[in-house]
């Protein structure tokens, strides 16, 4: 059993790129929340909009972020973005990104999210639900 | 009876500028709201979050934006954003903004937005209302 | 005689919009910049980061920018973005942008740019050169 | 001795605003990367953009960055970051982020930076160099 590999191309864009010429570090967390909703539509066959209705959720709110920066990404690079889910837990996950430029890996991140919910007991907050075993088995393959 | 100006100092930050060193140009559409927000709320004297609550509209959305590029903003310029309404019309209303880089005018900017409220007939849609005189009213000085 | 047109698709992302769920204003420029960069690199047959060295500029800066909002784009959105240069003069030139969701125009954008070379006079400086007839040529299809 | 503490206030607009209301994640690496420069003008008092002239470096790239996201930050919400570098090393240093809204705790951040020169036996590369003690001594009060 493994991971569904999510794979999206893109090139890199002028306004992506700080005075240095490369990727300013922001971007890159950007870049890992394009490959998170793109993976979970691929897994799951619902249009991220619709997230939220389908599954009765607010969102997969982000909870922690890292990124690892080997080499950097030029304006006009073809990229390569790779994201998979490393680990479901009983309300949170693991995201996995990697980031390559002609092969070789640039940016490494990690997302760490949870499956949130609204609080029956307090409509004004929100809540980590247990995710539906359903929703997990999408991501093996 | 003169137009009420809104001044804000701040200084341009390295994830704001491109591989040319300068200020990449979406970005000035972005400082352009963020003067239109604090004019707003010098001149009203509600948060802007609280606007639509304070006015029973869902914003005041933009419908036509341009920028005159004279010279760039570089990384470390101390700039100051001049914002103003130039004119109100029925629903409409036009602002103008001016970025100056040690007192000289680098960029210009207009924006025109509309005072919109959901559309009684389909609360799905939004439509333009006219402007509270009284709105109007706060922006002469 | 027809203008070169440069289609590209791409797909809204959670972080282009804003708290009302659309495209935030601003990166709608953003996008013009890529169609821009995409129509000269399909015109020209040159990546856009040679494109200083091969024409001996420093770029094509923008002096003038604009954009009308009909409606929005929303998270999810499929959208194209076509791009032609309008209109080529002795040193400057204008493109103009149609963004389209589901084949409706969503937002209209032209942008003036120079083409640009340091000043033989003075390196420091940036000065407008004459597009050399053979770069205007190849948006003629 | 201490770590010198450099603070900075600044109000959540509108555009770093996602479709939830929030700030969206990428905008915190933004706002981090704003107060690493500005803590290192406090205590070098060399304004950012002569770093690289004075020190004769080509910046301070970053390698690792990180951040746990523990409350929103909401669209008008007037926030402080905190940034001090917590360790230096021979030739890289951890700064060390915190961002609270109205006293709380909202998002902690660390990125990993090295003091880079250019590659003298190869100056197309860019190498870590040891940071001068009189740098790292000015972080200390």
């Amino acid at each position: 059993m493994a991971n569904l590999l999510h794979r999206r191309q893109f090139t890199i864009e002028w306004g992506q790129c700080d005075p240095a010429g490369i990727v300013f570090n922001a971007r890159f967390f950007e870049f890992f929340d394009w490959g998170t909703w793109s993976l979970f539509e691929a897994a799951l066959g619902v249009r991220p909009r619709d997230l939220s209705d389908v599954f009765g959720i607010v969102g997969i709110p982000l909870v922690d972020a890292s990124a690892k920066f080997h080499s950097p990404a030029k304006f006009g690079d073809e990229v390569e973005l790779t994201s998979r889910v490393s680990q479901f837990r009983r309300s949170s996950f693991d995201v996995e990104h990697q980031l390559t430029v002609r092969g070789a890996l640039a940016v490494e991140g990690r997302e760490t999210r949870v499956w949130a919910a609204r609080d029956a007991a307090d409509p004004t907050r929100i809540k980590s639900q247990p995710i539906p075993p359903e929703v997990a088995a999408r991501f093996d393959i």
